[in-house]
């Protein structure tokens, strides 16, 4: 059972009732990211992920984690190009707590202390992430591929661009961005619905409100080439291959979502049968990203640096096989058989569906159930998967590998 | 719903009937593992584990792979010291389709040629965990703790044992260990109990009979000591410390579960707060583990080198101070909470009742509801935690540190 409520200052809450579901799941969708900086705050969106739970004018940081775990609660948060996300799972009778916790934690007091601290924890973390060869080839590619379009932005910011950022740019970020009508509420599981909004209500009926505008809702300019990036006491090569795909508003995503299970999901994909299961490759898949006005299909591959100039064949042969000659029925089929067990699975947990419902929010300002989900996969045809291809041709691939060569031997 | 079948042939089906869920899980539990192997077969049931995917009269390896993929299956199967599992989850139409793959796969060709060629990859594979600090640590613990007990022996295997291993010595093993009375069919969510069994009977109603004894229940002659492992291009120190804990047939395994998330959860926990939190570690948990006859808590710990001694005497520390003082209210509170809340959240999924259903019933030939699950956690008392303490006090620790280090500065 849906409900949907918009508060006087712009928020809104979402939920789903389940009353089979014996837990409950909420989470707080803030419409902002790493494509909403601007150069000279570069990182601060992650960074302000952080500091939410470093405590408020009500709770110190060790409060925050103190009461989140008295409740038993199972919470995180993560920030992507497009979204900050807080969120918990909890028993229903624990519903009043976490929303309490969660929406003190979204006023955090950002003391100029808790923030010098913590900008030795993001300088770490980015050093972290720059040892992982997968994440640095993810990274960079988006930049690559996007190029100076705000999606190209990296989310974790550079040690530089941490270094110089203030508390005060911090605070201004949050005044502009963490307003009621840029953050869906999302609720999902075994709760009542009443006294859910009683609880926003009253936590967050006083938030200020404001307008928060992404302003950079341009098409981005895809950008071919090859690029490669040396890098030592790395074993593998890490090969990233973009191409365009529809945005999250285009009817054609979900023929995109099927497309890139054809060509690579994970098992009996063609990148699968072609490189993973001969052994030529670690790792080969293809995935659709979709965002606010853009789209692309990613490819990720992983392989022994011999190997790659020959795998990259590979790849553009698949490519070019199914730009020309499409997909098979039975391809279609066992794509939507894997698709729909996955939404179906998803969906069995509060978990599962509050993100969905949240996400689905965001994007599309528009509830679906998970049969509405299934049948929009199902309704898919062959000529869906063709439109995709025309409009969005497997052709021009921005490739970037990095890893321990130094140039590509078919270059 | 519960349901519970044995047929004539020793094979055992439980099933739980969740109308409200949208998918079914099925899994295939075979009672044997590292402890059932002797020394000149090492490694032989996660070997075979692999070959149980590579085909049988009816389907090739591709078959396999192919026919899992047509119907969106998430399957996977895993080897551990006491069992190996098979398992499937599927949209609810599918579930014929999966029982007759598993129950195929499950009686294995063992082509030589395919066993020849496997060999390899378990080889690799051996050498891509050695590569990996936190299980060299974790499976020399065990042994070091374990000694000459089945419960110390390795999972893998070694690349000598693997080399030696001949194609008739796993068919032997497959022979004595996968006979219909050591094996577990448990199935969960929205399916009907009827067709489950008809499915069964059909399936596996032909599967030889045997006996299958564990003969090595034992308990363990717990080791204390401590052991340094100089590893090279380690960054990190990964530290290892096992006590003795009850057994899988304890009463007192829910306490002890109470007791190690007292200590050592990964959040709020004793340990979270003496080395996490103030940065001294960058992971330390505890955790409890039982088997057949015998447990343990495993405390890892993972962090700077130069910090190791002092880490350790924290810890030793933090033991000594509970086993003295026991634990507060508000720590069993919070602790119940937590368990509470993971119980229920990983019964969500057909796929988590499947695996608690059919772990329950390999252990204790018992069924609980998640409410029986949950009470018997709720039930566990203060007092319970004194008692796990006097019996399985937290001294004479076995102490094995990998790493970088060639010695403790305490020593």
């Amino acid at each position: 059972m849906f409900h949907h409520r918009s508060f006087a200052n712009g928020l809104t809450l979402i939920g789903e009732v389940s009353p089979s579901a014996r837990s409950v799941a909420v989470g707080f969708f803030v419409k902002t990211g790493s494509r909403d900086e601007s150069s000279d705050v570069s990182g601060v969106s992650h960074f302000l992920e952080h500091m939410v739970f470093k405590g408020t004018p009500r709770r110190s940081a060790f409060d925050v984690n103190r009461d989140f775990d008295r409740i038993g609660a199972h919470y995180n948060a993560f920030t992507s190009e497009e979204n900050t996300v807080f969120y918990g799972a909890v028993l229903p009778e624990y519903l009043p707590d976490a929303v309490d916790i969660l929406a003190d934690i979204l006023r955090p007091s950002l003391r100029q202390e808790d923030f010098d601290l913590e900008k030795n924890v993001i300088i770490e973390e980015i050093g972290m992430y720059d040892d992982q060869p997968m994440w640095c080839a993810y990274d960079q590619s988006r930049k690559a591929f996007f190029a100076d379009h705000p999606l190209g932005n990296t989310v974790l910011g550079s040690v530089e661009s941490i270094k110089a950022l203030s508390r005060e740019q911090m605070q201004g970020y949050f005044d502009r961005r963490y307003v009621a009508p840029n953050i869906t509420v999302s609720v999902a599981g075994n709760f009542d619905w009443n006294q859910a909004v009683e609880l926003l209500e009253k936590h967050c009926g006083a938030w200020p409100t404001g307008v928060a505008p992404r302003s950079n809702l341009r098409p981005a300019s895809h950008r071919e080439g090859v690029k490669i990036v040396p890098k030592d006491k790395v074993i593998q090569e890490q090969v990233m291959v973009l191409t365009p795909a529809p945005g999250a508003d285009s009817p054609l995503r979900y023929a995109a979502d099927i497309l890139a299970m054809i060509v690579g999901d994970d098992t009996g994909s063609r990148l699968y049968w072609e490189l993973i299961d001969p052994g030529m490759a670690d790792s080969a898949d293809m995935s659709y990203h979709d965002y606010e006005g853009a789209g692309a299909f990613f490819t990720m591959l992983s392989c022994e640096p011999e190997n790659t100039a020959t795998n990259l064949d590979a790849l553009r042969e698949i490519y070019r096989e199914i730009q020309a000659n499409g997909a098979t029925a039975e391809e279609l089929n066992t794509a939507k058989n894997k698709v729909l067990s996955r939404i179906v699975r998803g969906s069995e947990r509060p978990m599962g569906r509050m993100q969905a419902l949240g996400m689905g929010w965001t994007y599309h300002q528009k509830y679906r159930s998970v049969d509405e989900e299934l049948a929009a996969f199902d309704a898919v045809t062959i000529a869906d998967l063709r439109r995709v291809l025309d409009e969005f041709p497997l052709h021009n691939l921005n490739v970037l590998a990095l890893g321990p060569l130094t140039k590509l031997a078919s270059d």
